[in-house]
């Protein structure tokens, strides 16, 4: 853990370290898994049960080794404890209700030079979700990426997930199963993301893949971009809190923790205008750390990556928190609203003392696929529109190609195009 | 060109091989650019300047050499003639009315369990717009990309453009001023993506990478992704147009050449329900091919990549059209709108006889920047919203913990992460 103060004469230089630090390994991830791509693209099943055969110690030989189906989903779900069955029903549909109010609206209208113009949104045909197999196998994860599709209209939903020596999370079907997943194919890593992006004997071809994965599954995203529509590149996890000593500095620490514990590349970041508050702090983390089931991953992230500022007045953390663009900021404050206006980039924020951010991870309803990794100064959290694409139209009534067709002539032959120019004049009265 | 008919015992497999051509150079593109990338990210300028004069025999010394002046931009509109000046303007305001009505509205809101949720849109501090030096200098391109970006509220709005030997284009020039361009560096090609991602001495990096380039600058963007956000991959530009019998056949001539003449690799695709009318078309457009200046261009397109389809009735093309996913499609027939509804996948539509897809290009008001190569199945054309991201966020007022909470603990605790849990549990009555 780092501790800096605002006023130490090499703050602005350890900051920028901080800010700097990728946390992402640079490996040669993206030649192996160019091979990978190119195998599932020539040989379809064959190599995706050779990749299974090597990766998960999984054989795909009959139709049972291939899906997991959705008869065996609502299985899973009967089965479940009834306060897990109802705590992912409370958070499919707050997150439903959520993602409901984001579909977009379309549009049309004419205008006074008769030229009427619009855009028309529609859900993409299918899509797939990458789910993992190991650590990261989170059913909320599945809702949160699951559902906005469903929301959008996407009529067929693909999971992609690794069944290593053939065995499934029964949690992770259940949630498919509330969710609505149309299918679910038991292969994982670049080579699953390579057959929902080119297809294969047996899996057809999606438009667009999300979901969570590992340094391979994110690389081979990354260069299917394009080939199909993904989201954006997902790195560690981050949470900056903002807070100051009038917090009970138990809670704060258990939400620092709660970030540290996904991922030993996860950072937490505290801010606050109290050094005693922050010295309280830091004893509750090393005092809850002792004790956590998740210690070894959390201690790491702790260690390594986390990080405790000082600063005079909590104004001052504005400018700190831009630089950083977190995935999760907390304001621990009493009147958090002007923070809120006052920071620009930030993946979602959560307001005031009784707000911590494992709440947003399930059940407060907006999405929890954020942007990490400094991301926020550009890309946003998941939302319907990344399931749904915008088909735009123009229709020139009476009189309209009169009004602005000579523009566009004029601009077509100072550009070097007269088949522009002459497609406008031959309709010009 | 390849003429089709829907009655043809081979049609579907002809079809097929149209739809999947992908038209697009698989070269070693991607090695030299990665290298370009490392160099400029690790020498900055001086590696700016040493590509500069390799690839556009530009000497970059002086100030001069480096930055087009808003001055130099101001002077070139002022010497535009008056009704290029007027058309560029005519373009422009018609461009931000369009963009400013798609400024997304923030949401918040409490729901009755005392959840309140919301999001906040704001722009990327700054974006980059890359404008060809060669044939593809369209000052139309620089304000499509301007445009949404200024709308959108974006503060820094840097230009990249190659001035090959030293050489400008006063049109373009005008097009920043009118857009309001805040900088504009004479550096181009996958060296000056790289410059925008990383930043260098001089050039300070940005966010977003927008505009139409050459395949190095379209791998440079494709690989930067996720380092700053970028738009869709573009390839070759292609358009449908689904013509009855009733069009003067020289007019759809005219547009499918005014795509043809973009690049050898365009694509220009006729649906009819007559087969007269096709050879008509056809005839048109061997005439018009005779004295295009364009002739070169537009003659190897229309050869290697036009397509005539005829069919038995027109509402045979809507599942044409969607396998296609073409960037722009005309419907010119009497009532075009159920074809406009019926059609899933297109980037922009053009409806009627009076509407060529040129108007579009200029003046119209939506974006020409629009999804080609088959991916308007899941992308979308250029918006405000490429300049801009959502921050969620969630308070969770009086008692509203007590209700959620407990899902939350169930959760957590199931997917093992226990300091999620107690985040929550210390914060529970």
């Amino acid at each position: 853990m780092r501790s800096l103060n605002i006023n130490d004469p090499d703050f602005a230089k350890r900051f920028r370290r901080i800010v700097d630090d990728r946390r992402e390994s640079d490996s040669d991830v993206a030649i192996q898994v160019r091979d990978i791509l190119r195998e599932v693209r020539q040989r379809g099943d064959k190599a995706l049960a050779e990749y299974s055969m090597r990766f998960d110690s999984h054989r795909l030989s009959t139709d049972e080794d291939w899906v997991i189906s959705t008869e065996q989903c609502r299985a899973a779900y009967d089965e479940l404890q009834p306060d897990l069955r109802d705590a992912l029903e409370l958070a499919a549909t707050r997150i439903r209700v959520y993602h409901e109010a984001q579909l977009p609206a379309d549009r049309d209208f004419t205008d006074d030079a008769g030229v009427r113009q619009g855009a028309l949104w529609r859900a993409v045909d299918a899509a797939g979700l990458y789910v993992p197999g190991g650590r990261a196998a989170y059913p909320s994860s599945l809702l949160m990426n699951a559902i906005p599709a469903k929301v959008a209209g996407v009529e067929r939903l693909v999971v992609v997930t690794p069944t290593p020596k053939g065995e499934s999370n029964p949690l992770v079907l259940a949630a498919a199963h509330v969710a609505g997943v149309d299918e679910i194919w038991r292969v994982g890593g670049a080579q699953a993301v390579a057959a929902l992006a080119y297809g294969t004997e047996r899996i057809r071809k999606v438009d667009v893949i999300t979901g969570p994965g590992n340094a391979y599954v994110a690389e081979a995203k990354r260069q299917l971009f394009g080939v199909v529509g993904i989201d954006m590149v997902a790195g560690p996890s981050e949470i900056l809190v903002i807070a100051d000593k009038d917090n009970n500095p138990e809670w704060i620490a258990a939400d620092l923790l709660s970030q540290a514990e996904h991922d030993p590349s996860a950072q937490s970041i505290l801010i606050t205008d109290d050094e005693t508050f922050a010295a309280q702090v830091e004893d509750c983390v090393d005092l809850q750390l002792a004790t956590l089931a998740t210690h070894k991953v959390a201690n790491e992230s702790w260690t390594s990556h986390g990080v405790m500022i000082v600063v005079d007045e909590l104004s001052q953390a504005v400018e700190l928190a831009d630089a950083l663009a977190a995935e999760h900021i907390e304001l621990a404050v009493a009147e958090p609203e002007p923070l809120l206006r006052a920071i620009r980039h930030a993946g979602s924020v959560f307001l005031g003392r009784m707000t911590p951010e494992a709440v947003g991870d399930y059940v407060a309803g907006p999405n929890h696929v954020l942007p990490t990794g400094r991301r926020a100064r550009f890309a946003s959290g998941l939302s319907v529109l990344d399931f749904m694409k915008r088909t735009s139209f123009i229709e020139l009534g009476d009189g309209a190609l009169d009004k602005i067709g000579p523009a566009a002539v004029a601009l077509a032959h100072a550009e070097g195009l007269p088949a522009h120019a002459k497609s406008v004049e031959l309709r010009l009265k």
